[in-house]
């Protein structure tokens, strides 16, 4: 299919969603890409081919932006499906800490995230949000497999095989930013992992970093109950209203979890239009608690979702993410409305190009954005009849239904096939090699 | 693939599930078949060809007993996706009863009931339970299809273009049992619509009917609180309840939802020892209410997994409800134990077996049952790396994985192709036309 991947050419689909600020969903148009971007969408009745371009036609398909995964850890991957069965402590204590000890390292970050990159790019996510130890093996393996990603600088309060103390995290995150500087794919935020792992010191010198350099913190809160015991009993506050204190709070944080919220943790985060990013499939497969979608959507400033990572999900496709969401948002007490499936996609579109601060390059299909799209074949059997194509995919869709995804106007993933020059066996049996060093 | 279609043959996979008492995941195993029949299950170690049978070897795959979609309603396919982002009382008014009345028919349900068929057969499931109008015709396409079907004779206090009345409904019934009582694959129950439909007269005729013709029952209970409230209106008592002093439960109940039960139901359902199948997608998509899995788990007999019809879930595959029904366990009050992958799998193979009173035939992988299986194919980059297979299906896995489905023996689904004379396009195109016929 080297036809399509040229530098100029067009896609002509059944459907396709923009998630502009109109929410228009178009039927028969063509989107033409020239280089790295959208260059116009058009009606097809209106194109003439007067250029003699490439167009694919796509048929009964739906293209929407690239999804974007708004918080993950890539590498965890290594650790998917380890211990489903036991409780959060057990799996923490005896399953996950000791084989992060006992393994990190630079090859097994790059090696897990690359298959994480994997199986996101052939979800559909051309863009994710991450946060990891050896944050540059991560941004590294999203460059050879050409998916964009924005890799967060790590930052917690104690020594691990990437770094010795919140200097030493930090000198290593800013040379990594600085390494990945000029791969336009690579962007960064400041990642202090979460209130309980981060103090109050380190926190107040990640706000002024993210002054001055103009970067997102991106920060785990309130994910459980004993996290906000556990403040209350340290800092005699809240997690959310200790960060409040500190200054921390405002437009560039990024809020993952936020599953227990009070009144006024709700109103910390409308007096600081923060963003949050929720992941309800981790979140109840962990037994952290049910997320309260409806506060979420009325609290901040935007709301997004994520995956979280392989160990707590276990897929980073966003699929069942996204059902959940729905699901429960629907079955709130109180609740009038069912969030629309336009609204749906938002979240992992729109919205957390937004969250991200990257809504002016992706997240909706405009002119002159970021050609990242992904192409949901809908003549599958299961998907019949269709009488929305946006809720088909959320409802009756998955990952099989993704049959082409481009970033930055590449075709990165076609059918079943990975384009780039990537020996996806080969990242398999690595992966298979570090479970083979697994504790369990 | 027809060498693998002949009457005596071996599967050879790295791992099986069996569902037998034992719950025994075997790894290396051989499975024979010999006609419609498991004919033995061994260590591929100990096998020795001396028969020079065909075996198949599928590797890095999992087999269990082909699923058992314990509740749905084939039929209500061609209403998939209709309305998805409105609530109950619209949805049904607006779109469900209209569409039904103006085009229900003979030919509507065989052509809606094939397109699931083929959707389950294809993600796995070998034997569904049904309760629709026009019984037969969803039983022809089954027969078709090559899916094993328990089919209900559906009871309702209104007329339909199906039926006009109770004598009506049970003549039609009774006829279509007799004239499948040759077909192998084919079995029927009782098919009571739901208390607030039926009356007690007709309950009564109809726990006669089963006591002489030793046929199950199965009917929707407890879906809504606003079926209670209405039965107390109506009644004075709870629906349960009202069943009870009917004399209608008893271990040959199935009842569907059970979303709503207070200490008195659930007393009731321990005495009578009576069958819940969860619907936990379609009971959050409808907004009816979240199911305490545990209570049932506590309270029934037996409890398995339905998809319900396609018009409140979207997907008749199981997988979706199944992770759903996992997730939905861990975060109830109280849980102090998470639902294995074991007793998860059980829920939607031997214990929707026992359910339907067919555990003598279905349901496990076990010497002289018959021979209904499912393959998946565990070296999806998706799934990697693999610590457990049965939770790897659960959590990361999908219908995508399932690559080959047997009933009877007989190989009906390969990779993505059905291998029955069936042409899907045929049946995908009798849908879109039924679809333009739609009212919305």
């Amino acid at each position: 299919m080297s036809d399509i991947s040229n530098s100029h050419f067009g896609i002509h689909a059944k459907w396709i969603y923009t998630a502009n600020s109109k929410q228009e969903l178009l039927e028969d148009h063509i989107i033409l890409i020239k280089n790295d971007l959208i260059e116009e969408i058009v009606p097809f009745s209106d194109f003439s081919n007067n250029e003699d371009l490439n167009i694919l036609n796509l048929g009964e398909s739906l293209i929407t932006p690239g999804l974007i995964n708004a918080h993950t850890h890539s590498a965890m991957t290594f650790l998917k499906g380890i211990s489903d069965d036991q409780r959060l402590n057990d799996w923490l204590e005896k399953s996950i800490w000791p084989n992060e000890e006992k393994l990190l390292s630079n090859d097994l970050v790059y090696d897990a995230s690359q298959l994480a990159c994997l199986e996101m790019l052939s979800s559909g996510i051309t863009t994710f949000n991450d946060m990891y130890f050896f944050p540059d093996a991560t941004a590294k393996a999203a460059t050879v497999v050409g998916i964009r990603a924005n890799i967060g600088l790590v930052f917690i309060e104690f020594k691990s095989s990437y770094a010795n103390d919140f200097t030493d995290y930090l000198d290593k995150g800013l040379k990594f930013r600085d390494d990945f500087r000029g791969e336009e794919n690579v962007t960064t935020t400041l990642a202090p992992h979460a209130p309980y792992t981060v103090s109050d010191d380190s926190f107040l010198k990640i706000r002024t970093y993210a002054d001055q350099l103009g970067m997102n913190i991106h920060c785990h809160m309130h994910e459980t109950e004993w996290e906000i015991i556990n403040s209350i009993e340290q800092h005699n506050v809240r997690p959310l209203a200790r960060l409040d204190s500190l200054g921390l709070l405002g437009p560039d944080f990024i809020a993952v979890h936020c599953v227990h919220l009070s009144s006024s943790d709700i109103e910390i985060i409308k007096k600081n239009q923060i963003n949050i990013v929720t992941c309800p499939v981790s979140n109840l497969k962990l037994a952290s608690g049910m997320p309260k979608i409806n506060t979420m959507l009325n609290a901040a400033q935007n709301v997004s979702i994520g995956s979280d990572g392989s160990a707590s999900n276990n897929k980073l496709g966003l699929f069942d993410d996204l059902k959940l969401f729905a699901l429960l948002q629907r079955n709130e007490a109180g609740v009038t409305e069912f969030t629309n499936s336009k609204n749906l996609f938002d979240m992992v579109t729109i919205n957390a190009a937004k969250t991200l601060n990257m809504q002016d390059q992706i997240g909706s299909i405009e002119k002159n954005k970021k050609a990242d799209l992904v192409a949901f074949n809908l003549s599958d059997i299961h998907l019949q009849p269709i009488y929305d194509p946006l809720s088909t995919i959320i409802y009756s869709g998955g990952r099989d239904n993704v049959e082409h995804v481009w970033v930055n106007g590449d075709l990165k993933f076609s059918e079943t096939e990975f384009i780039n020059d990537i020996d996806v066996e080969t990242s398999i049996n690595k992966i298979k090699l570090w479970k083979n060093k697994i504790s369990t």
